[in-house]
């Protein structure tokens, strides 16, 4: 008897798949070391089967089956995550939540829309857009990844300093606990009704329950960006301009302060003669924000630059996409040995120019190609993106390069007092990590909560805590 | 033997009081059916000592011996909490956290401020202050409430519209679990490190941990408030004008909306006539939000009014509390079997006129001096405060009065889709109404979390969850 067969008895025909290429298609998401693995041949774990549910409901009764009978369950959104956090295991089955992919709701008059958390960006945006309104929340996977995916993840828009990063965005979700109890918080601006649960699933990472709905906050779309280009003569020089933007409350829709290497890569094109480069672009009606920054950088040093550099920016921001698809994925433009990935941290701004300077040399220890920006500026802070290139003799050595390198640069971003993680999430690769990033005290605390909700620890095993549930 | 000795024999000399006065003043928060009770006479539960630790690992200390001896604690921070969060119970040690008031550091660069958690938000300011900075969080009991209450009731400063609320203020903190482990999560202006634990004891008022210590990003001192003020044909159209504004992104730091019966009451004194009242303040450089929110509300019928109004409400605007304290204290200027108190809701913009109109019905049905003010804005919805006057033959048919009223309007809050609580807490008060506001199962992964973190049920039992823990 096929011990599938309860699951598909529950489940309307054609939800449980086996289909071989179904399968190895959901073994993975975009973390770098899998895709290192499989592009040098090795099998990687496949799921027993794939399912993929309609509705909060169905995904509830998948639970309570998985639960009875122990099996693990990795959900998947867009599989457009780079640290591991929707890889399968040998014994699980993998949830997409593809299929749920509607539109529920758009209350114009709130500015929020209502969905099923499987909907991808790319859809979504589209369907506010009828409706006058965005989302404002871009991250450079926006047509691949999904709602549920962002907010499992903890993602962070290339608009986030206009737009806020996803929590920022939802109201409400619905999430299905480990043993089918289908948890709603209500779509509320703000409550004090205790610790906010829908935080508690921002960052779950599948850990804590299946995020199956969510209401989010949009807005009305940006106006025209005006763009205001800068060259700091060094990297710190342009942090401490995007500091005192932030504080003195300049709300730009976007900012990137590009160190010489990922300046010279992202301006290349557009004849950039080196040195780091800073774009801030601030939508109408901040025109006086604008010119404010414009002034702030000159006066802080920073010579002028033309407002093509955010023009190109913008007209380029989900290129990376491609790129590290063609890079990593089949066609392996690098050829073999070599292992790209970026690693995003964040401090406060009295940290920053230390993590920038220890992380780097850390990475650089291990890796070419270290180049870095700034993302994401907070008033208390900010992120840095830090993109590099692990060579080894073949693809093992490789991989081994990585991992040390990774070790390196998490030992190197704590004691900088930085976060190890700003919107990438910490899946499988990060997991190491967590008891440095969070304190022993603080992991067990974040044990004890994903034991209590998942006491037999079939959802997502292995990721984000490792030894947890 | 005197079962407080062991505790004696950990702590620095005096550290434990059994003083009756001591102990007489901490039965209590500041919610109105304690006073209420007190004031006729009634002898509320007193713990058996009241604790003040200086530091994080002297809280430590206590929790560790708590749990040893299954003694409940009940932290306390100013004691101005308004839903009884904060009330003794007979067999508890109070752990009075206003020896903690150190400031711990200032970081002027990341404008991130370390504090003690019993630190009182006055003397807070006053430090920043002489570092040329502000954490813009005003709360009416700004001179009675510390930072850790703050944190542990979800707190919202009357300036949020402009520096947001308590969480978007919390960088870091220090917390003790039940069995004595201190959790220290790291200030950074953000992190994708799984679900944010500092989030996790925003609200938890006492029960998860005992927050000890915070880093919080302040800002720089507001520029000179210019105010708008109008006159909205009702409550309704004036709610219309704070959405607009709101989903254009003007940028106010506080937002004041009453309904005729609060707005007498508010502005009375400088001749106002009658009817709803509008009042917003922007700060320079924001002089060019001030005059769209001006023709805004031009635009949308609302009658200009002098920008009195706005200066009259800013320069009394701490006076609330005095006036609380003189109806509801020791001489009860409204003499007995009257009961004032105040409620505060939120929804979303779509739903706010049925929240007023259902929650203010249900007031009415059983109060009298029913008025409300909308008082903080969100793109997506707003808060609505209302207050209430219940009168009964005596004390006891006024306190029975005051319960039937809440939960009236509790059942008609969540009817209308709205929260129960925007920043009051839950407490005492709105335990009951928990599992319509988080539906059971949210609830029970709530008390589940609680379970988990405090296995033994020591932290302020009966708050938050009854019945959990």
């Amino acid at each position: 008897v096929d011990p599938l067969d309860p699951l598909r008895a529950i489940l309307p025909e054609g939800a449980v798949s086996t289909h071989p290429g179904e399968v190895a298609a959901r073994t993975r998401d975009w973390w770098a070391l899998a895709m290192l693995r499989e592009a040098r041949g090795e099998i990687l774990d496949r799921p027993v089967a794939v399912v993929f549910p309609q509705t909060t409901e169905e995904v509830s009764s998948v639970l309570v089956w998985a639960q009875e009978t122990g099996t693990p369950v990795v959900p998947r959104g867009g599989g457009s995550g780079v640290s591991g956090g929707a890889q399968a295991h040998r014994r699980s089955v993998v949830l997409d939540l593809s299929e749920m992919r509607d539109v529920l709701a758009i209350d114009t008059e709130s500015q929020a829309v209502e969905v099923q958390a499987g909907i991808r960006g790319d859809r979504l945006e589209a369907a506010l857009e009828e409706r006058g309104l965005t989302l404002g929340h871009y991250p450079q996977s926006l047509a691949l990844s999904s709602v549920g995916g962002w907010i499992a993840s903890g993602s962070a828009g290339q608009a986030s300093a206009g737009h806020g990063v996803i929590e920022d965005l939802v109201l409400g979700l619905a999430a299905v606990l480990a043993d089918g109890r289908i948890v709603r918080l209500r779509a509320v601006p703000r409550s004090a009704a205790g610790p906010d649960l829908r935080r508690l699933f921002v960052g779950s990472e599948g850990t804590l329950g299946v995020i199956t709905e969510a209401t989010l906050s949009a807005s009305r779309p940006p106006g025209a960006v005006r763009w205001v280009a800068a060259a700091p003569a060094g990297f710190v020089e342009g942090i401490a301009v995007v500091r005192e933007a932030m504080q003195q409350e300049l709300r730009p829709l976007v900012v990137r302060l590009y160190d010489g290497a990922d300046a010279a890569l992202t301006f290349g094109e557009i004849g950039h003669a080196g040195g780091p480069v800073l774009v801030a672009g601030f939508a109408e009606p901040r025109d006086a924000d604008a010119s404010e920054a414009r002034r702030l950088a000159a006066s802080m040093g920073a010579g002028q630059r033309s407002e093509e550099y955010g023009m190109h920016w913008w007209g380029h921001r989900f290129d990376a996409v491609d790129v590290y698809r063609r890079i990593m994925g089949r066609d392996r433009s690098l050829g073999s040995g070599v292992v790209v990935d970026t690693m995003e941290v964040a401090a406060l701004w009295g940290r920053l120019p230390e993590l920038h300077a220890a992380v780097g040399a850390a990475l650089r220890s291990q890796a070419e190609a270290v180049g870095c920006h700034l993302s994401h500026p907070y008033r208390s802070g900010a992120s840095l993106f830090f993109t590099f290139l692990v060579r080894g003799a073949d693809d093992r050595a490789a991989g081994d390069a990585y991992l040390r390198c990774w070790q390196r640069a998490a030992r190197a971003c704590h004691g900088a007092g930085g976060t190890v993680t700003h919107h990438h999430g910490v899946g499988l690769l990060k997991a190491p990590f967590m008891e440095d990033e969070l304190g022993r005290p603080g992991l067990e605390a974040l044990r004890a909560v994903k034991s209590a909700l998942d006491p037999a620890g079939i959802l997502n095993p292995g990721k984000l805590v490792r030894g947890g549930g």
